[in-house]
């Protein structure tokens, strides 16, 4: 049986509305859970990435704005509540959605650590804006109290940024490899929760943002899943996107794709890592694929009928 | 090999400071480790369940004060956070723990639903106090636009109160089971994620609190555990607490802890639900025995040697 590493982007997760809920993210997930379910029906075994941004922006905005009341969540715990909240509504719901398909296969969310390296290049430059906005004398005091780095956001006001380092290692991949040939395993949520590796083998939390793309890319890998599909909002990948020579692509081996990312066809944090996932993947991988689609078309893509598919050659 | 289920309290998870944070919670977790590890070095197959009531109380409350900023998280969610939150901390600090004693044993959190019934009659007279205090007006505003129930409590004021119903069934117990002989399973935190089980057979989250010591002894039913041991703050349980009579127990037989459960002698809330979890072990497996004591106690109290013992006869 074909085995499978989805990795779900926030629009799978949550509607665009400005303040969503816990509610109204819970009936965006069934909702997605229907299109899981059908997969898994399809006879793949799955193990799921979520991503989690909106959702932990939105935890540590709420423990920011009441740090006067209660004292402020670090952003290592943040992640680590993202995955119960997220892990909570997918397994709930997909649970359903499976059974209403006579499919009564267990669903279960672990509470994933992720190894990066303290020394990733990625800390000497974080790129990645969390939590509120605040005034620039305010954000000098926390530069200067909690040794944040804070950066400037597009005139909208001063934000602390994070790095955004490698996944090198998945604390917990045993227990993954231990239930995923009966269960659908929801792990790495929002890529994991990042820690580093002590020299007296501790592992300690850091405030940092793994990739989930990459985070599911590596899962795929040491799982030695036979796809790793990556669920965004576009049936396909583009090159020349959204110019009038814009073209869709069914198929791009790792020397093509390699091109167009020289040549900049992909939008760095969003379309350009999920490009490098598939790429690292079948590099790792030369007789895999990878594949990047929507949601709605993710049963159809593994048929070999639409979406983008990666592969070696 | 021996198995056993912990139940571990509150003050196993943090210090009695006003107002904590997750750093000082992850300091207590350590040592906490340390006694755990100590269990596992001894020979046991662990799994633990663990409280969150000031962990839940504080997201509930930052949600609720940051209520103008971020829409303010339903309880079940909170509920969900506090198991990835707590869960990440023991999982982090008992890995380290074991390795120090050579026992290389991974430590994996699950999140947890429990289900409870719907006509359980606790949901007819709420007992718990969750979240923030309120004043009358608010109270009534709360109680008329959102259907909760709210008390006051002892002159600071007014606050929500919800149901404490028995848990029913374990969501993930297959998941406990195929895990918990090569791995400390952590599971049930705070007593689980109530949901309650619709005739369309889906699961949907309530605002309740189960209590975990009711969770840790279902579990260890399911679990056919040999022990169940649920740590508190005493090493031993005793009859006319605080009193110049008081008498610490070594042993109580399951018609004695009924005799004294009848007297009175425990606090509600308090000892008593964990008196009557014992009970409820013993009397389904009446080879088996139950177990209160302190964290510190944990080994002796195995060896026999210290701690309150439950057993039938």
């Amino acid at each position: 049986m074909s085995r499978i590493v989805i990795a779900l982007g926030g629009n799978a997760l949550q509607t665009k509305h400005s303040a969503p809920t816990a509610e109204s993210q819970l009936e965006v997930v069934k909702q997605t859970c229907k299109y899981i379910a059908d997969l898994s029906a399809s006879g793949y075994e799955l193990a799921v990435v979520h991503g989690n941004g909106p959702q932990v922006g939105q935890i540590l905005l709420s423990s920011e704005t009441a740090k006067e009341v209660v004292p402020p969540m670090p952003f290592d715990v943040c992640g680590a509540m993202s995955q119960g909240y997220i892990g909570y509504h997918i397994q709930q719901a997909l649970r359903y959605a499976l059974a209403r398909r006579n499919r009564n296969i267990p669903v279960v969310s672990l509470v994933t650590q992720v190894v990066v390296e303290k020394n990733d290049p990625a800390f000497l430059t974080p790129t990645k804006p969390i939590g509120a906005f605040y005034t620039k004398e305010e954000a000098e005091k926390l530069a200067a109290e909690k040794g944040y780095q804070m950066k400037e956001d597009a005139g909208r006001g001063w934000r602390r940024v994070v790095a955004s380092p490698m996944p090198r290692r998945i604390v917990e991949i045993e227990q993954v490899r231990r239930l995923w040939d009966e269960c659908i395993v929801i792990t790495c949520g929002g890529g994991g929760v990042p820690v580093i590796e002590n020299p007296d083998g501790t592992l300690e939390g850091v405030a940092a943002v793994i990739d989930k793309d990459f985070a599911a890319e590596l899962l795929a890998e040491q799982m030695n899943a036979d796809v790793l599909m990556i669920l965004t909002e576009v049936e396909k990948v583009a090159i020349n996107w959204g110019k009038p020579d814009q073209q869709d692509l069914s198929h791009m081996s790792l020397s093509e794709a390699a091109r167009y990312v020289d040549e900049g066809h992909f939008a760095p944090g969003s379309m350009l890592p999920k490009v490098q996932a598939c790429m690292k993947f079948v590099r790792a991988n030369p007789d895999k694929r990878a594949i990047i689609t929507s949601l709605n078309k993710a049963v159809e893509a593994l048929n070999g009928d639409t979406g983008t598919v990666v592969t070696f050659a």
